[in-house]
């Protein structure tokens, strides 16, 4: 029985949301970690509406499985060099962060999913082929590094990677090649990727920007590069009753200032995020004055001269206070990422997408990474936010409105559309 | 045989020091805490050297030992309504913080039994009677809840400080108890208060104010009044990378404001301390908003009224910062200690002392708390700051340079000989 209304598609996908929410490796709280029971329970019960929905599954020996229209969707009119049609992947991925809520992940995969079924009711003949995955491991909950799933699946694991060690002991390389009948090939992809012309991500915002300027779905320009600092400020302990202000030096009058001045930059700077999260003080007492100041630095945006020039700029002014109060200053740079810019290819067509179904445009960077970037080392990449209540992700909190992954879902659907004109158009 | 110079006895008084840093509850380091082992062994110690110098020993239920000159000072060329001296007491404390310097407390009852040996030895007839006293609790390690000797001495425990429990389980009531052979009477002094025209007291100065001025002594103005708060700052956790700064509640920077604020004000109004020395972030993790800081704020000033005004100034400046950051904020007062003078009757002649001695006066009050303020509440306090290295104290690396310890033991006698000459010509 075919489902007609994108209300009823919308309300279908809330409920596999739903089921999929209570298949955990935790009781009383959604937690789904990398090739761990629950993920090979979720990953059949996902299998089942892939197939419900015509498509052909295969899981790969990371644990991310794809449902794919296979070459049936009619590549017979359509002018192709090797006769074979290339093909958009559609997805997320299932595993979760600990006591999740329900989107995070899940949301892409289902709905990608829901899409393929209305294309195939709709008798839809796409000139690509729609290839619908559930990447396993996105937050890096169980191994703590992140996009192991679209890393195995784009061949670029790195051989270090497969020396980490879960809770448990689990060594990593030992855990793939179990699960091989051959021997283990990190390099080699699982997936056709020189067919690939796409990878289109829906996921929620995890922000509240959306929200904020009241809109149900914005078009990602990028996923932000981040810096990832470790700052040390260095006072003197001294007696908090007996040393007037101008002998001390205090390494959190100091960090404060500091912190005034991120939160400065962050305004003064469109599009900055800059972000002191973290924060230890020595020896911590309330009648002595701080010896020490140990606190994190997290800074984003999606230019990465920005990126690089903010990080600079606040270098100095740190220096320079450190200078003022008296305190040395340890400054340690403890990841740099570079921005991924979502692709114009997909992009433009995603844009006309989400104008004509909610009859505005937003666009918007992504703060948090996603399986895009991992993605945009082998072809392009595009993703649609959909507006989250109050920012709420990580969550079991997190929550999308009914409307929205309704909107989500037509602007998914009219988005293959426009690529499809744009695509045949352009041949 | 007597000792006849001032250096001599300075270099007694250090070797005294050395011999009871050695005296400890925990090996390997100093710590000697109310009614121990190691106190009552310190306690035997300088009873000795109390014996030595002439004078007659008493140690009361709480463990103070109090050393006096007796009747024989000579009272027959006095006019005295009840032919009985008044008594000036000079001394400290006996006990330890954890893993202390040798100074903090010994050596006001060290350098006491000097200057009683001293005016032996010269012959002072002064129209008082001396009494050295080490009281065996001012730091309050084993109860939590400092000045039980000078306490229990003035006869101003209270019912409640009977109810402390130390690490191992151990009432003080039952302690104190366990001592006597009669009920204890907690409100009934172990002294003839009655009797003192007065407490004095020799101490480190324990902060960097003296060295910062290049003097060896100075004369304590008051024991500075203390307020001790606890200040809540209740934000909004949120996702570092995804929430723009102008959609934030970010409760370390309105902390870091606040901090910079209490540091202006301590800058701004002379002799006024305040301290942030204590900070707690949630959820404290680097990539997160932070949803709640927690910190200390300690203010201490000489002249109640401003350190009142202070708190008052910083509460304001507080309730503008929360509102402009949109932040709730709890504001909790834990203790406010008003002031204790020092007095006059005893002041003027320990200045003209230190004069003498020195070529130059050091008015400064003291931040930190001591013996001097139960004693207020019996009879006029005077203090005498000694120069350490660094401000240092509380460590073992605690300094007094001899010639500082000289010094003070000159000035001491000195001040004896004045507040001699004072009341001779008040009469």
């Amino acid at each position: 029985m075919a489902i007609d209304s994108w209300e009823a598609r919308a309300s279908r996908i809330e409920r596999r949301l739903q089921e999929l929410a209570v298949i955990t490796d935790e009781p009383g709280m959604l937690t789904r970690t990398f090739l761990s029971a629950a993920m090979r329970e979720a990953n059949a019960q996902v299998r089942e509406w892939m197939l419900e929905a015509g498509l052909q599954t295969h899981e790969d020996y990371a644990g991310n499985l794809v449902g794919r229209q296979g070459s049936k969707a009619g590549s017979t009119e359509r002018q192709l060099t090797d006769n074979r049609l290339p093909i958009l992947l559609v997805g997320s991925h299932l595993d979760t962060v600990r006591n999740a809520g329900r989107y995070d992940g899940p949301l892409g995969v289902v709905l990608g999913i829901e899409v393929a079924d209305w294309a195939r009711n709709a008798g839809r003949q796409f000139p690509f082929e729609l290839a619908v995955v559930g990447f396993s491991d996105e937050e890096g909950v169980r191994f703590k590094t992140g996009f192991l799933g679209s890393s195995a699946f784009c061949g670029v694991l790195k051989s270090d990677d497969l020396k980490a060690i879960d809770a448990n002991g689990v060594v990593l390389g030992s855990l793939l090649s179990d699960r091989m009948t051959e021997p283990l090939q990190i390099y080699r992809p699982t997936f056709s990727l020189e067919r690939l012309i796409g990878y289109f991500e829906v996921h929620l915002e995890q922000g509240p920007v959306l929200e904020h300027r009241n809109r149900a779905l914005g078009a990602v320009t990028a996923i932000a590069g981040q810096a990832r600092l470790r700052c040390n400020w260095v006072g003197k302990a001294m007696h908090a009753g007996t040393t007037p202000v101008n002998l001390r030096k205090d390494a959190l009058v100091g960090a404060a200032a500091f912190i005034q001045e991120v939160d400065r930059i962050a305004r003064d700077w469109p599009g900055l995020m800059a972000t002191v999260g973290e924060l230890h003080v020595e020896p911590n007492v309330s009648n002595v004055v701080p010896a020490s100041v140990t606190h994190s630095l997290d800074v984003r945006h999606q230019d990465d001269e920005i990126r690089v020039s903010a990080v600079n700029k606040l270098n100095e002014s740190a220096a320079g206070i450190a200078a003022e109060h008296s305190l040395g200053l340890e400054w340690k740079s403890l990841q740099d990422t570079n921005s991924t810019a979502c692709d114009r290819r997909l992009n433009i067509p995603l844009r006309v997408a989400i104008e004509k179904v909610t009859g505005e445009l937003v666009d918007l960077p992504s703060g948090a990474g996603h399986d895009g970037v991992t993605l945009s080392r082998v072809c392009p990449v595009a993703m649609l936010f959909v507006r989250c209540r109050d920012g709420l992700s990580h969550h079991p909190d997190e929550f999308v409105a009914l409307v929205d992954v309704t909107a989500a879902l037509q602007a998914t659907a009219e988005f293959l559309d426009e690529l499809s004109t744009g695509l045949v158009r352009s041949k």
